[in-house]
């Protein structure tokens, strides 16, 4: 029986772990969960957590109205449920102790005597279930589990990038359309409009939202992470308009400012042609073995040289993958070395408090001799 | 200057802090953090936290492209920022060092001379920061913020009760629009479906929804936790609807399982018959004084002596607030006494694998008598 991709990237996970990483990773719903498990679900308060230890198979211990999906959606064979009635703590106990982490049993793959064994946990885990692992597993350290899975997955495979590619294009089509709405979209409030931009994603074959449409008018674009408010939008603003949709289960994101009618300020002119060439300075940057530090300092070194760094307030971009936000991050000083496959935001940004905000952003894949751009829409103001 | 809901909230959680529970809480991106800081903010990779120590002032450490947003929108004065380019741990040590927490400096405030320091971390904070903080803090124990918490959100204020009663009426309104659709949901896919319940839910008032909505049809009625898929609707088929929305920040949660054309099999009416006697039977157990586990007795009991015990597969209900779960959680065997003031779900079910389920669900609100139901839309299947 050929393996899916969900057992594929479990096994590497574990030749890591093998390779002196730690003894297992414990994963909750998370991005990191649905790779290695394939299967999805948000965090909640009920105990699920799948137990990948270095050697052996995986066990999954889910409540008890997850097993029938559980057992349906994941490759995971060994799968064990606890009810409401019952304590979800002692059944992590009993996990741990059948996979010989807690060294208080003589099980097959025990942590050998005297090791003190580590365990790498998912790194958006709930304190209090981190705070039960503890209390199952007293002697053992801990770590984060994107040790050994961001390595993994940062490189993206064939079938990663290409739902890429396709939630890259609905945010195209869509931001394009948006744009053409011009005078129209004067009168409009910010609220008003992140939904006509969400419908538009839905229709275009969007399938959910990784975060809110931004969509900041005026003044509220200089808040970098403003969502939406309502403000009506003025004849002559800036809008910054910030979205992105998932196809397959990967998201686009990305970023266009545009003046739907009248006539900016000139300031506002200077500033959007400096964001522009700072973009298309870091993505010029892009290609194998260059630095994520480099990449962000092309963008900086531009607005820097034209007196805005102060108000390049955040990072030049993020890695994109199941995750909006992942690895590589793009910062100042950043070392990751870049790799075929990577897939990352390209957004620097100038935020003038009270005026206006400008960011433009697409998403670039690294490819052997450069990087490929996942978003070709209209990258102007008018 | 009058007190803002948030401020009062703090400060009765640091009473509690100074009658034992603690020498300071730590938030991040939750309930918790809107339920104190009246800050709403999703979780995401760069330290955002609110301490707030037993004595003296809350300090807000965030990310530098938040701080305009976090000074206009939070009663907290002590805003202190990091940029991509800084350390955030460095940040947080600085702002431990400050509140006496590490005992490192002579502050006023510090935790007296051989004392550990008691930290209370946000229940849903992730590992990757609460490892930084336990880095910190080498010395300090911890616990969980809900217990200083949980007692004060689980009673609901007139204002949080009023928000509750309109989104409940948000609820029955689309629940009637749509199970009035009738022999036209035949065909239709549960996607379809689904889509059409958000759409109605946002026409209807609602501000964004706290889970997708579940339409489980036939079968997939018997996966307590199925979304939806693209399984078209049959004549005869049992459909659960499970949704709620938000209105002023508070959501809400209901289910009916419907039959929109064609005859359902006797043993559903059956099922039904003993899910809605389980169900009335729970709701007129809520009363102040009576125990969480009483109330999950009443709807077990009906659903045991109908012989269906084994298939009842979930607690009974669950507490409703910010959080569309949250304290008092209404399982078997729960010692909370109810206080006026609580909202909880009371929603017991009934899943024949491979066949269909039943769940029943309204939110209640414990009052001084008794109860109040915040949903009032038919309950019935036809």
């Amino acid at each position: 029986m050929p393996e899916t991709p969900f057992e594929r990237r479990t096994r590497a996970a574990q030749d890591r772990l093998r390779d002196g990483a730690g003894d297992a990773l414990v994963l909750f719903p998370s991005r990191n969960l649905l790779y290695t498990a394939g299967f999805d679900e948000e965090p909640a308060e009920r105990h699920l957590l799948l137990f990948v230890p270095a050697e052996g198979d995986p066990v999954f211990l889910v409540p008890e109205l997850y097993g029938e999906q559980v057992r349906e959606e994941s490759w995971v064979g060994d799968v064990r449920t606890w009810a409401d009635d019952e304590d979800p703590v002692a059944a992590l106990r009993s996990v741990v102790d059948d996979l010989g982490l807690s060294g208080s049993d003589g099980a097959a793959g025990d942590v050998a005597d005297g090791d003190v064994p580590h365990v790498l946990v998912d790194d958006t885990m709930w304190a209090r279930f981190t705070f039960d692992l503890r209390e199952a597993l007293p002697d053992a350290t801990f770590g984060l589990a994107s040790e050994v899975l961001a390595p993994l997955r940062r490189r993206k495979d064939e079938a990663e990038l290409d739902a890429l590619r396709r939630a890259g294009a609905v945010a195209d089509r869509v931001v394009t359309e948006v744009r053409a709405l011009g005078a129209d979209a004067v009168g409009m409030t910010e609220r008003e409009l992140a939904a006509d931009i969400e419908r538009r994603l839905r229709e275009a074959g969007g399938e959910g939202i990784p975060f809110g449409p931004i969509v900041g008018s005026g003044p509220n674009g200089a808040k970098p992470h403003h969502a939406y408010d309502d403000r009506e939008i003025e004849s002559g603003d800036p809008v910054v308009l910030d979205f992105g949709t998932y196809v397959d289960g990967y998201p686009s994101d990305q970023t266009r400012t545009v003046v739907f009618d009248g006539e900016p300020s000139e300031r506002f002119r200077e500033v959007h042609e400096v964001v522009r060439a700072a973009q298309a300075a870091a993505v010029d940057a892009v290609e194998p073995g260059v630095t994520t530090g480099a990449v962000d300092a092309a963008a900086r070194d531009v607005i820097e040289e034209a007196g805005y760094g102060e108000r390049f307030v955040h990072r030049t971009g993020h890695g994109v993958g199941l995750d909006v936000h992942e690895e590589p991050y793009v910062v100042a000083g950043g070392e990751v070395e870049l790799e075929p496959g990577m897939v990352f935001s390209v957004e620097p940004g100038v935020y003038l408090p009270g005026e206006f905000g400008v960011r433009v952003e697409d998403l670039v894949v690294v490819t052997r001799e450069g990087c490929e751009q996942l978003n070709d829409s209209d990258r102007g103001w008018a």
